[in-house]
Formats: structure tokens, sequence, C-alpha cells
């Protein structure tokens, strides 16, 4: 039986530190693992399309395995999240060929930060988003937007800790929106490098403030210095929303 | 200074062991008497407008207590949210005169209970939701809710455990519509017996299975006899949105 399985699976970010297995903490790859390796009575690893970091939440995650038992595609939702907590569930799962790759063959990814506006913080949402009081000036983060589009070196966005050959990432859709009290950052790339999302999303809000100018962006890119850009962006607001293949 | 204040509170219910007081566990009126008996030092009491039980979730609680520190009406909401824990916020904070009595001068309040209509679980809305995975025929549930409009008796949709003198409630508007995934029911009562939301969700549930006939509605409303209506639906699906003075 030389065929995979491809679940998709959203999760709680919040539970986990991260998405990588670890030795001792708890992670969406070796909870996944557990459940499965329970079904399929062997030991099974999954492979993930990406590895979102600790606090960081995934609608549509992608991760894939071989199963040992023939269950039928449709049935597997069900059997995993019987073995699963609340934070972490299987929406969908279907056969894929055993040459599938999740992480190679995957083409865009999508991201999206959520950042509440508002006085006060929000009982209901605050594992989800991040709170900013200041108003901030839309029409400025779009126009620093538009000059992060593209095939460019974000070497200046990336955080050290996972080295990597190249820093020339394709970012091909920037969009900043206002959905009543929220503010939306949606992100599409063919990848990312390490927290560059969360540091795109920091500098958008420090242009926002108008603490960095909306045309000091070209200049953060060619310098490729992390220290010009703005901070970081709290993991709880990132939400992987879908993989595209 | 014989001033009150009135604070605006949102709150996550899981958090709490409800909102009155209790000796041992955290309720929302603990946490508040002893964030504002810090704040004032001195020991503070709160009343509040409706005593939500344990696990349930209120998006505009009213709750009331006399300051002993002139510090302005629109500065108590920062200053006791520094105090509080992230799943209690203090959204609004007004003077009324020391008169004002929550719970003897609510005219309506208003509830509403989420219901999460989808194959799987949510990750993100676990805490705020019922999930029922069962078709429900919403045509249905609407009729039984008209039959349950006015000012009637509703001894068989309380649950035994606070003693009332009177069980005649006028049930002002009951509002049952879907929004995506989900199932939004609307209650406007000039007030509820003791898991009477909860008693009235449940039932209405049953009924779009098919299990209760809208037509039942009537004879058991007649009868008042608790266990010919459906089961108290889950807590976390709850939320007090608004007390009317």
């Amino acid at each position: 039986m030389l065929m995979q399985i491809r679940l998709t699976v959203a999760y709680d970010g919040g539970a986990f530190y991260g998405f990588q297995r670890q030795r001792e903490e708890p992670t969406v790859q070796s909870v996944l693992e557990a459940a499965l390796s329970e079904l399929n009575r062997a030991p099974t690893e999954v492979r993930g399309a990406g590895r979102t970091d600790s606090g960081v939440h995934a609608r549509e995650q992608v991760v894939c395995f071989f199963p040992s038992l023939p269950i039928p595609e449709e049935r597997w939702p069900f059997a995993v999240n019987q073995r699963l907590p609340a934070e972490l569930v299987v929406r969908k799962a279907d056969e894929v060929s055993d040459h599938f790759d999740p992480v190679r063959q995957a083409k865009w990814k999508h991201y999206r930060y959520v950042i509440l506006q508002d006085r006060v913080p929000s009982p209901f949402t605050r594992r989800f988003v991040w709170h900013v009081r200041d108003h901030l000036d839309l029409c400025e983060m779009r126009k620093a937007g538009k000059r992060m589009l593209g095939a460019q070196d974000f070497a200046a966005f990336q955080v050290a800790g996972r080295p990597v050959r190249h820093t020339v990432r394709n970012l091909r859709l920037l969009w900043v929106r206002r959905k009543g009290k929220y503010l939306l950052i949606d992100l599409v790339a063919d990848g990312f490098l390490y927290k560059m999302a969360r540091s795109i999303v920091g500098t958008l809000v420090e242009v926002g403030r108008g603490a960095i100018l909306e045309t000091d962006v070209q200049r953060i890119l060619r310098e490729k210095d992390r220290s010009r850009a703005g901070p970081t962006a709290p993991a709880q607001g990132l939400f992987l929303m879908r993989v595209h293949y």
C-alpha cells in the first residue's frame, strides 16, 4: 500500500511549542505522531508543509504520512480527532501518491496576521490577536507593503536562528484591510524566512504609527539590516491560512 | 462621595466558577472585588446585574461599587484592567447615583447562544460554542420559538437549585438565524430563571433534530414538566450580551 494520506489540520498554536517535534515539550508534530502511531499500531512519522513557530496558529496546515491500515480516506479525520486534544483538529484527509512532498511541492503559502484595534483588549479573541491601541495609518502601511512586493532579498526581515542558503523570496500579495475592530494583513509568498511574516507585520505597524517612513522600506531591504526594520510582531496574531500546491 | 461607579465588563466564563462570590474558587465577582479592593485600599463589594453560571460568558455584564478614591470615571477601566487576568476586561465605566440598583432596575436582559454547525469542531472557537454536527431544521425551531414568546410560566424551562417565588417571565424576543457555519439564538426577556436560556436552547435543538415536535412546546409549558423539555445546552455557548435599563 504505497499511498500517502494528506491531512489538513487546524490548531491553536498557543497550546503547542511550535510545529516541529521536540524531545520533551508537546508540539503539533509530536501530538499528531502519537495519535497516528496509536491508530496505525506502528511508529508513524508525519511531514508538514511548514514549521510554524511556537504560538503561531494554522487554519489549513498540510501534513502527510504513510498509513499501515486500510482506512478509507474519508474516515481518517474522525478516527484521528478522537485521539487529539481540542486544540488540534483534522479538517479533512485525502489520498495522494507516495511521491507527494508537502514541503517541496508547495507553491505558495498564505499567512494572515490579525491585529485588534480597540481601547481595551478582548477576553474572547485574546489568544488570536495582537492588541494595538494606537491609531495606525492604513494608507502609509499599504504604501510600505507595495514596496515589499515581488522577488526581493528579505534578509532584513528574518530573525537569526535558522540558517538558509538564499534569502530571496517572492512576496506575491500583501493586503492590509480593516474589518470592524480588526486589522487584517494577508501575505502570500513562495516561502517565508524565519519569522519573516512577523517581521514584516512589526515593520508595517511601525509605519502605521509613523515611527518608520514608508519610503524607508526600500533602504531597509537594500541594506539587509534587521535592526532598521520594526520589531517582530507577537506570535499569537499569526495564522497559516493555506498552502497552495 | 455618595456616587456609584458602574462598570461594563466582558469575560470568558470558562476561566471562572460563575459570577457569584464563593469561598475558594475564583469567580468573576471575587476577582473583581480583589482588584477593586486593592485599588480602593479598602474592602470593596460589587453587585452584578445577573449571576451568570459557571462557564457562561458575558459581553456586557454590569457591576456597581462605591469608590473610595476620587478617580475620574474614564480612568477606571485602565486602572482596574491592570489588576485583572486577561479573561476579564472592564470595557467602560460611568458614574451613577447611589440609588442605582443593577438588579432591580434591569428592564431586559439579552442573551445569545452560539452553536457551531460543522463536520469537525474548531480549535479557535471551541471555548465559545456548542458543536452540533446534526442538521437542524431552522424553520421548525422558529415555530417552536414563537410558541415561547410573551409572558408565560417557564417552570418547565428551569433547573432546580435556585428557588424563586414566581416562574412567569416575559420572553420578548427569540431569534434563530444562521451566520456562516454558526447558528445564533438571541433571547431577550425581563428576567431568566435558573438555566432557563440553556433549557430553551436545548429544547430548540431537539426540535431542530425532530426529536421534539414544535407543537409540543405549548404542552411542555402548560404541564411545567422539566423532563418533557430538551436537555440543558452546555454553558460555553452562552453569552450575556447586554442588560437594558
